[in-house]
């Protein structure tokens, strides 16, 4: 940590209409974290966005009375120096480039989803230059800072980070698993804190292996409530389609809800071709919802997160950071799901590959738990969403076609070489100034 | 080897239509390989199909004048007493079982086939206790034989039988490698010794990881060939689709026939509709075949494989088998493509699970060469069949509903866990007669 | 844990001289951590010490007004009901079989111990057969008791329970790694929880692979530290012998004290030597402590630990296992280095051995971290003595002479096959008694 | 291979008195592998001993009458220009190095020898650099010939090779298993085709896993047999000390004569520091037969290999080398026992590692058998070996003394860490003109 008071942090992507639940994070736990500056990143396109979140961010931390200063900012490197945390949160393309992600691949009929399938191959290709040239300029201006990335597709991105970077202080986060581990201490109606869970597998692939409360296992009464079509675990963005039950129960692990688009990919697709439809891809309502956004938080008058920030999807990935962040400042050796370097942790996926796990979060960083090998009837899966991972991470890196389709056609959720090739050639054409490595 | 003057094999299932070529290759390497007794097993249902090989056998081995005795029983415990070798080929349910493999996925819109999908785990699940039974009484009968099977699903049969028996001289045998291995060694035009591909995988997910021809490594130059539309390397039960040529060149190893299933799941399954609505999808084809043949087995003057055995799609069967029997026998320590016991052969697959793999072929049994890891390319899909058969192989032993819904679902060719429920539950009642343990 | 008010804990081994220590620690954490009944047991032959150091613990316990029931008891079975907690640290065939342990193989010119080399074998030999008793008891009356033993040899013991006991819930507990870890806070001349150390290896063979203060990394600085002859980290039993400087920092992670076993094993041999001739080898030293403290502990007077307790050298033993059933009992999450199954935590060693490892301790139990592959610099020696305890805890199940020998011929401390059967000869005769299963 | 008629073969340390063997070796395989040009290449110190042997070889050619051109070079580069085989057997410092690594542990009371222990690892740090050297060198003038080195301690070598090499097409070779293979057939009675070991292990630490005879099982009756101290296997450099039966008995495979020096390292030492007494060290006792061997390779009506070479003690070796040549250029896919990349052939050991392993020799080059996981009984000291020589090649390429220093302490023929430290810096001194990078 550096000599000033307090610590800083850089949020790049900073315009994004997340921020302010960060900004409420980061006041929340003031006390026990004492941010003296956060920065706030963008590019010329954001411009605008970071100006309104920017001041938005002035008032609510001036409302709360904490001395932390605001900075907003054009110039990456300027910002990153000397700082203790780097959280990055962009949107390479914006919204647009989401809504191509969707629509295209739908339009070949196949799923359109912004990190899996075609769309997360192509959010991984744009995002991935762009993360190895901030983590580049880390080694240069703040080489013990921690990069915290939520950029998804966050285990492709993680994966690049970790093979292609030499900044090898890098985590990913995501909301899923805390949300999976709050709506099950809610199911159970006890406290957070009583319940423990094992998680391990990849991003948007993880699966809770066990389940327990005060120290006794209770995963299969946990897999009998979620088979309850009543009852849905869930996320804004994800249908609520309710589980096979005998499915459910003999896979004998905790799903996360983004399994349902390797689990239940016929459904989810009709879901989406039906939204395609009428206009409400989820990229095309979170663009009206983002707009909505945009306008509440130019209200000079309004010095708080509103709430409708909480229909827009990200719940809890401001505590999920702000939490990271807290437990590494404070060796708080509690436990956190994080996208980390696999290092023998689950066995039969290499040392060096990113994979979502529980970890203790320790002041010299994370440290994945050992999970040991993963019952056989999740392995098949993870691995070959691993191996997708690690093709995509290489065609972002390297730019070449015959990766990114290969890439695209070991992938589940991409029905075939001809329609691989059908789309990416769609897709690259669409997303063409965002992916110089391929031009 | 017992005492006897020549080897004792057993063919259990010997009323296949296939036998003829069995025949005609033990007959072609009596020299080397002598076998003094041929015994033709089959169950009561198969009985007159059994006559009517077996007098063909015996017709051909006269002709050829080796002293071969061809015994005909349906008492398998009598035939196994000492033998030297069992074959299995046999087919519970018959045809008409395969039908309802395959058309009844077709009816939910899945692919159907034998081998893979749901089909291949029915075929499975009909199969294994059976084979699981063989093997028990050959520890009784005799021990010490090799138990050489053919039957399909061979990789999911073999890993059951590798896990839930005691007979550990075991082993599954495919016509996929040496196909491929012929066809490339004819697209290069040089003689197939001078051609050595290291194979790994499993049965019908088999790669060839890389070609030499006189220990140059030629791989990109076959993938060449095989991207090429006009050549195709497939086999008889297989559409000849092309393969999308950036992807082959991309993927670096080729893939084999069975591949089209998963790379190419959608043009396959339009195929196969095509099929089911002009009544040819391949069970029905090969039932009038095999009409074809036994009428012509029939024919008292016939003492040879007829040609028209050729169309029947097993071609080199019955040479993969003939060679893993005599090279056992002599020693001979030729490199063989073969489904074993993983060992560490292929890294992050279990030692206890069967793979197929190019192997030495010694006095006491193939030994697979070490393969180290598979790229990460294909690893993925790997061990997400792996995860299938060996899900399918316990829902086998147990006769356990939810394991087997659990195999299907996680099988890439079952696009959702509801789909796989119907097709399940329809496919169980089909095949009632030939489930005891799951009624 | 069960109904009652508190917890029942169960020391079998009761009558040792180290229950005043146990019984301080869990007086000391009574508020967190509040035991109700204390239950010492032990054997026919400790009666009397049982007697004693029960009634020297019901002191402690008035004294300290504190409900704790202490009872004694030599019905193990009665003891054992419904317990949350057995700990044991009996030592069969007592301070005699130590001697023996020790002067037996230095009259053969070889290393005499009781935790490594022919002295670890045997006391190994003589005290598994009593723990995997004892295991098997718990399984029928208190199947959801935690085991925790701190008899030695821990690695080979923890080994034994792990492989052929049915009861899983059992963690080894050794006071090297905090004994190690406070040395290092001191030589730092930092707090304790600030210092953080990655502990990996085997019982009585774990190394520090990273030590961190504030989560910057310092190992290079601790071993400069460690390797001034003038600051010695060491434990009571092992002579205080300086490392050799650059073999120090070129190893580059830290020993543990009874390393020198394996890298100073002619100075240790030496030093022993000596200590024979002069009467003051460690077990006759501690057998002179030990009647003395028993003289201390029947003064009625006497309602504390007395101080001298500390020169008998199991400094922190009581900590380290209060401390262990406070996490459990409190789900704390704390990092403790225990004896666990292995589950992929060190790449290299079966999933299904015991290894000494950093853990999270959690409700459900210790939950090692991921520690990967081992420096190859120290993974030959900890994979020889991995295969020295997996050898010898099947002797020990066996009763095998010849498992016993190879046990013995393969630890390095052994200098021959010929030196290995002459001390094992000698020792079997020692202790016949204590040996049924290999008479 | 290329254009010209036959092979071209560089034999660099070609004044060696092996290298009438290797002559022989070429000549009676002359039909099978035609070598048309045999360069032998030495160094200026071994001029003279080049011209004596060379000329020797060039009579035994011409009595032979085949056509192979025998050329002298001490130009290494223009010899190994268009080579298709190269092997090395060379010894950096000549006999009195070798001298000095046996005499000067030994002084210090600790084994010395030529491959092992402090002399095994100056021996290495000599000899590695060397070998680099030439491996960057036929990646410029021979880039797809073979290097085959004989030259000791070929594990370390190989492992140097390995992983410091851009040369990969590299293979050790040494005559321990063939004469391990050869005397069991022998004990046997039967011919040596008949009989097939799986080897596996590191170079000097081979272990013959199971033995075969026509494919049954025989390994505890050839150990039986090797119980027995009237039946040795052993070496000519390699004190005949029987095995201590039960411990052979239980240790279940078959070690190799080396073996010796770990599970009977006293015994070693007494024999050989009688030896030094006598003046009769191998290395003294190989110099004198050396003299000999030269006075009659002198002679000019010498034209073939002369009975006394046999002495020498390198029984095979050219055998060894000879069939590894003639088997990569014919393909020949027979089981060779050769030091190769594990590539997973042996679980536990790194797939970069070298290990000793049979394998299967193809045009392609050697490619090992499966062996999956070592037994428990003998994982631990190959795991420690293979410690210390990667630590010791890692020396020989950085010249760290501390890595040095760590290498010999981590030898279990070491006893401490001062010890080693002494014979390191005595031994670091004696060879101080041949360690470049130590000084």
């Amino acid at each position: 940590m550096n000599k000033r008071n307090g610590l800083k942090i850089v949020t790049i992507g900073g315009g994004s209409s997340y921020t302010p639940e960060l900004v409420e994070g980061f006041i929340k736990r003031y006390e026990e974290c004492p941010i003296s500056e956060l920065w706030l990143v963008d590019i010329e396109e954001g411009k605008e966005k970071l100006e309104i979140v920017g001041n938005l961010a002035k008032r609510m931390v001036e409302k709360a009375g904490v001395p932390m200063e605001i900075h907003l900012t054009l110039n990456r490197k300027e910002a990153l120096k000397n700082a203790d945390f780097v959280t990055t949160q962009m949107r390479v393309g914006q919204l647009n480039a989401r809504i191509k992600d969707e629509k295209i691949p739908l339009m070949h009929g196949m799923i359109g989803q912004e990190t899996n399938g075609a769309g997360g191959l192509f959010k991984g290709l744009r995002t991935i230059p762009v993360l190895l040239e901030i983590a580049e300029e880390m080694q240069n201006h703040c080489p013990n800072a921690w990069l915290i990335n939520f950029t998804n597709p966050a285990g492709m991105v993680t994966e690049a980070l970790l093979r292609y970077s030499n900044h090898k202080k890098v985590v990913g986060v995501c909301n899923v698993p805390i949300n999976m581990h709050m709506t099950i201490a809610k199911l159970l109606d006890v406290d957070l804190n009583r319940v423990h869970i094992d998680f391990a597998g990849l991003n948007h692939m993880v699966y809770g292996l066990h389940v327990y409360v005060d120290g006794q296992e209770v995963t299969n009464k946990v897999l009998e409530y979620l088979a309850n079509p009543e009852i849905q675990m869930t996320m804004k963005n994800i249908a609520p389609l309710p589980w096979q039950k005998e499915f459910l129960l003999s896979l004998g692990v905790l799903p996360c809800p983004y399994h349902r688009y390797y689990y239940k990919t016929q459904q989810i697709l009709n879901e989406e071709l039906e939204a395609f439809k009428t206009g409400t891809t989820r990229a095309e309502v979170v663009k009206r919802l983002e707009d909505e956004l945009f306008d509440l938080y130019k209200d000079e008058n309004l010095s708080i997160k509103p709430p409708q920030l909480e229909k827009r999807g990200g719940a809890y990935y401001s505590d999920a950071a702000c939490s990271l962040i807290s437990s590494i400042y404070n060796d708080k050796k509690d436990i956190q799901v994080l996208n980390v370097r696999n290092n023998g942790s689950i066995q039969g996926i290499p040392n060096e590959s990113a994979v979502e796990v529980s970890c203790v979060v320790t002041k010299q960083g994370p440290i994945p738990i050992s999970i040991g090998e993963l019952p056989p009837e999740i392995n098949g899966l993870v691995q070959q969403i691993k191996s997708f991972e690690r093709v995509g991470a290489e065609a972002a890196v390297t730019g070449s076609y015959e990766k990114a389709l290969l890439a695209l056609t070991i992938n589940p959720l991409v029905p075939s070489d001809e329609a691989a090739k059908m789309v990416l050639d769609e897709l690259l054409q669409a997303h063409k100034a965002y992916l110089p490595k391929f031009f």
